[in-house]
């Protein structure tokens, strides 16, 4: 490995890890792709708003709160049970609006199309955007389209930007992250991961198991709307709750406890990650949030969240403590503990 | 040809010309790309930001007028005379904004890398985008990071989304276009079409052509800040200025006759279209941009525009009549009239 690789300009002096070339973990939501984003993104572009490490960006426009945010989706295959990449486009894209609070308002659409691919394939891929558009109130504004020759892309990329309006009056963040909260999740976690892996892999269950792909907006305004001390919103996307906490305890210096018992996760959801060899709490989700909250607003955000249609299998399932590292632990059935590291990300490359 | 292929759900009635598969002109900026973009985006997502058709959405924000934009950068190869895809990525996002008049603020960037990039290629491209922001007065705060296998991209593509405050009264766009209206550009056309070629085709000149990537902003809010009643702004990319120009006189249902004689090209530009037999008015620009102004302002913005250095070579090149047809007319040297039709598109493939 030549260290000249690292630092052919001169310009960088920080080394990454020990790959000098991108490696499919590098997009897997793990420890290497956190150390990419560090090491290469923030540290050339920072700046107080992406310093922040939001999900979205939260910009003052001359009094009003604004959410930006981004996401390429490069999801293989095109379609899966219970979406296609282009649902998957509009619902991550407004799910990182709504974990700062926002409510989702327009999107861009970036298309990078592969010289070959069927244009009734685009066409199913963009009517299905437009049905989850409208399904989430948001409006489609601005968009641009690119072809690559045959061989340089995999049938189409799909890039989405966000704006949201930020309207409540908390600031939400792994900052107000504190002892004594409560880690609530929304529903039953793996779907999306192990559906995508299942089609991949030519696996059967006797239950089909479908992606949990789904806006997390409404959910979240009821939680805001009812006046709910939300302290923090993270979606689980790629690298799920091991990951989603595993941020978060770090930006916030905090120990996060989670009861195993506690995480919902459905029957074929567990039996998949088993012949996989794969732990539910890497899979990705596309439809699930944990929220933070004071322990004595928890009971109140389950019931609220059980009211809505995405949140009936609503749960906390752990809590906040000073602790003496910044890190996850779960602890087992049988009562045992073990750290919940960050999933390395090489298990489930292409999930979103 | 199977008819059956474009109507696979039955959703769709719109057949699209005699393509069923993407083909590289889908990217081109032609005539195959806008018939991309009128029958399966522009139907499928309707509503009256997008249709505006504008470089950028115009938003209204609780009486603040925002624009947003999106582009992807696919071109090869990453690095060529005068710029590389990062800077192109800032620039591109930037004049899109700036085409609504709008004063660029914040941007997004979401990248799709290869697996086996090299990362001392990225750094150089991240550093590259962040000097471009420095330079452009916006920030980049919101991004994304996917990977794909060896094979399924090419190197890196970009996708960057912008935001800009639009604080002028005027309403740019097509519509306002009317006869009487001067065409004024800012500079010699047809550079970073040519730079990027010459690179791919391995041409030799005897001076070098550089890519005119530059960011537009600032000429712009020049022209409004002085006053001058600006009727529509248009940058120049895929299909260069006939491909603007085809697409102002269609949508404001006029004609458009440009004095051949006065469209600035360089001589090394023309030597290069010669070689590789293009005509310099379908080459594509990212540094430079049309705007239409009523007669009597055009000497007093020509002159505001020489005094940026974006626009040195600021001129008039034409004139908008009501005209028999939408429609553009070159006027040659000898005075004889052709209609300039919109490119194709397959000409120039990865431009941008």
């Amino acid at each position: 490995m030549a260290p000249e690789l690292f630092q052919p300009s001169g310009e960088c002096p920080l080394p990454i890890s020990q790959y000098p070339h991108v490696v499919m973990a590098h997009g897997g939501g793990g420890k290497l792709m956190h150390e990419l984003i560090e090491k290469v993104f923030l540290h050339a572009f920072t700046n107080p708003a992406l310093d922040a490490r939001h999900d979205a960006a939260v910009l003052n426009l001359g009094g009003k709160r604004l959410a930006f945010t981004t996401d390429s989706y490069v999801v293989n295959p095109l379609f899966f049970p219970g979406g296609d990449i282009g649902a998957l486009a509009v619902h991550g894209t407004v799910n990182d609006l709504a974990m700062c609070g926002a409510r989702p308002l327009w999107l861009s659409a970036g298309f990078i199309l592969e010289e070959g691919l069927g244009l009734d394939v685009l066409r199913r891929i963009v009517q299905s955007m437009q049905r989850a558009a409208r399904a989430c109130g948001v409006e489609i504004v601005t968009g641009d389209t690119k072809v690559v020759d045959r061989g340089k892309a995999d049938g189409l990329f799909i890039n989405t930007a966000g704006i949201g309006l930020i309207q409540h009056g908390f600031e939400l963040g792994p900052r107000r992250i504190a002892p004594g909260d409560a880690v609530i999740i929304n529903g039953d976690i793996g779907r999306h991961g192990m559906a995508i892996m299942a089609v991949r892999e030519g696996l059967r269950f006797e239950t089909a198991i479908e992606s949990d792909s789904a806006p997390l907006a409404e959910p979240v305004l009821k939680l805001l709307g009812a006046g709910i001390e939300l302290h923090c919103l993270r979606d689980l996307t790629r690298g799920g709750l091991a990951s989603a906490l595993n941020e978060l305890a770090l930006a916030a210096a905090v120990e996060i406890t989670i009861d195993e018992r506690a995480v919902p996760v459905s029957e074929p959801v567990k039996a998949a990650c088993e012949v996989l060899g794969l732990d539910p709490l890497s899979v990705a989700c596309e439809g699930w949030f944990v929220d933070l909250v004071p322990g004595h607003e928890a009971a109140r955000a389950v019931a609220l969240l059980k009211s809505d249609a995405l949140g009936a299998g609503a749960a906390v399932i752990g809590h906040v403590t000073a602790g003496q590292r910044a890190r996850v632990v779960v602890r087992s059935a049988i009562g045992v503990d073990r750290v919940l590291d960050m999933p390395s990300g090489e298990q489930l490359p292409r999930i979103c």
